[in-house]
């Protein structure tokens, strides 16, 4: 089968959610951690009990008391967070679908570890533990960037086949994807967030054609310019999602399948570190419109991973708001981003902060003897 | 004239813009600061340049255009921020419009200033030089507070009058707060930004009086649940709110005018400052509904002040959409806050930041050796 790649001869570091094919998976499927609704509770009741009007910070209340039930207590931090940038080529690629070489995916890896990319210069702004991993370009990493403090090079594969012609993976390799995946949930129980990100040139064609298949739409609802490609370039890329679809959508009987033959490797691992996350117990801060089909394809394997998942923002990109939808999302910012490598949600993190800073700084009305509503509240 | 209030005793502080009655106010229509059209085209090539899909941070870009602009350099900094919460009582809570009784505003200051409030927590966490400034108080504040540190205790009348029955202030009145605001200016060149809060028990009634007289719109237009009404609160804040605009309608012939009767101490202290914040090249982030109307009167006095705002959130009083539709303003967020205090604000501040962390901080293609895209970028 030509549309098979097998893993590279890297070694699989062991871990505790080893996805194999020959098990079926089960462990993507396993339970993820509760959240207190007692600790819920009680963060609500102090949100009633601070000195401002009750409901008057919206949605920075709800955040607060969403990590209140992760933290399993009413007065939750926020301090450490866990970035990873998950990279990968995609065969997808050849068929013209993007406004930048694939050169480009190496290349930023590169600019993600020198600390030059947008999502590097927020990571280190806001004190993230950061690192980019590899999962497969077309050409390895030069020897510099494999050793690289900041890069893990896991190289599973040359990239992800042409979804035009093939599959995007094996088995095999998508197992190995996965589990790449939840390798970085791996020491990450310290951690209050995880926030995962992406690169791989002509992923959103790859992630068009997956979120079409998830949700039953056509290529014009989920194909958008990506990275600027020109009105040509959006017809062949519409025209080379539609292929993808045609070959392969009669296939498509499960989600893992869907993934399969339309996803890519950093798809895939970032599917699995969702799930991995949300049965350690860390919520996840999604990215944009590639990250949000990996969180998509996360809950369709384990719906419990759903409420374990915060949305940063709307993406310019036509198909983000179907997946928004189809997971119940409201996402916290609307900017007009569409830039991806967890981008969107680095800048949302001080949002999220500022909840959990508020939350357990104000003073409650008995504290700082104001008087309450006259609805009954503390006077 | 029984409306009108003399100003207490308090010694006026020289100031550049002193902004007396009889002369006609001239300084408020001064002009602004002018803003560098190269240095936002110089940012504007940068960030053409950056390794990132060319407009893929949307509004952080536009916003780190901006800043270039008004510090007219390419590489505009965001580090130092002021924070002044103007405080002052309204008359029209007599007519029982506000969920909470009229002492909280006293209260409030003393949360403040002891660090328990929203802003408080928000200013200390982003180290912004933060006061609030109490124009006038139905009760003086205890001399505990009048001589705390982050207070400045200007006390021009025991709050305005009730609109229902009389016009907010005198013109001596009037020209005391404006000036007021703009005294909070001074000293601010060596800041990158100043936003400005307010704390008034009533005074969403007063704003939506405001509101409606500047904007021609009802009271059903522009009253809200403010900080949270009852079904017969909300009703009989329409009917006040009405019958202040029937009173003074017909008299404000001029933004000024209608500020004098429908406005507040806080509101014109606001405008006020916006104005002369933006004479003296400091850009102002606006904040809610009752910031964003005192933007509304600055920008009435002097045009050139809307160059210089920028608009936080989108409140959930429902008057404040016509506020920034008037200002054709697109604020940064829609989370549902309606606190005051100028929270909001300080809750966008780090996205303000980030922007021009992104423009400074990331690399260019060719720094980082990072091929352009295929429309004739940097390869």
């Amino acid at each position: 089968m030509n549309d098979l790649r097998p893993p590279a001869g890297t070694s699989q570091p062991s871990t505790a959610l080893h996805v194999q094919p020959e098990t079926g998976y089960t462990q993507l499927a396993g339970p993820v951690a509760p959240v207190s609704q007692t600790a819920r509770d009680a963060a609500g009741e102090r949100q009633r009990q601070l000195t401002k009007p009750p409901g008057s910070l919206g949605r920075l209340e709800d955040l607060a008391v969403a990590f209140a039930g992760w933290q399993g207590t009413a007065l939750p931090v926020l301090d450490r967070c866990r970035v990873r940038v998950f990279a990968a080529d995609h065969g997808i690629a050849a068929e013209g679908v993007s406004a930048f070489p694939q050169a480009v995916t190496v290349e930023m890896i590169r600019n993600f570890a020198r600390g030059g990319a947008a999502i590097s210069v927020l990571a280190q702004r806001y004190g993230a533990d950061f690192r980019v991993v590899n999962l497969g370009t077309v050409q390895p990493l030069p020897d510099a960037e494999r050793h690289h403090p900041a890069i893990r090079d896991r190289q599973l594969a040359p990239g992800s086949a042409n979804i035009c012609v093939a599959a995007a993976m094996d088995d095999t390799l998508l197992a190995a994807a996965l589990t790449a995946g939840a390798d970085e949930i791996r020491g990450a129980e310290r951690c209050e967030l995880f926030i995962g990100g992406e690169m791989g040139i002509a992923n959103t064609a790859t992630t068009a054609a997956l979120t079409s298949a998830l949700l039953g739409l056509s290529a014009a609802d989920t194909v958008g310019a990506g990275t600027g490609v020109d009105a040509r370039g959006l017809e062949r890329k519409r025209q080379a999602v539609a292929r993808a679809l045609d070959r392969h959508l009669p296939h498509c009987g499960s989600p893992l399948e869907t993934l399969r033959r339309l996803g890519g490797l950093e798809i895939a691992a970032l599917a699995g570190a969702y799930v991995a996350a949300a049965q350690r117990g860390i919520p996840s801060l999604v990215d944009g419109y590639i990250c949000t089909a990996a969180a998509l394809v996360a809950c369709r394997l384990n719906p419990g991973v759903r409420e374990w998942l915060l949305f940063a923002h709307r993406s310019k990109e036509p198909g983000h708001r179907h997946l928004l939808a189809a997971l119940n999302a409201e996402p916290l910012l609307d900017l007009g981003l569409h830039l991806g490598e967890g981008s969107g949600a680095a800048i949302a993190l001080p949002l999220l902060r500022a909840a959990c800073a508020l939350h357990s700084g104000m003073a409650t009305f008995a504290e700082a003897g104001v008087s309450g509503n006259d609805s009954g509240g503390q006077t």
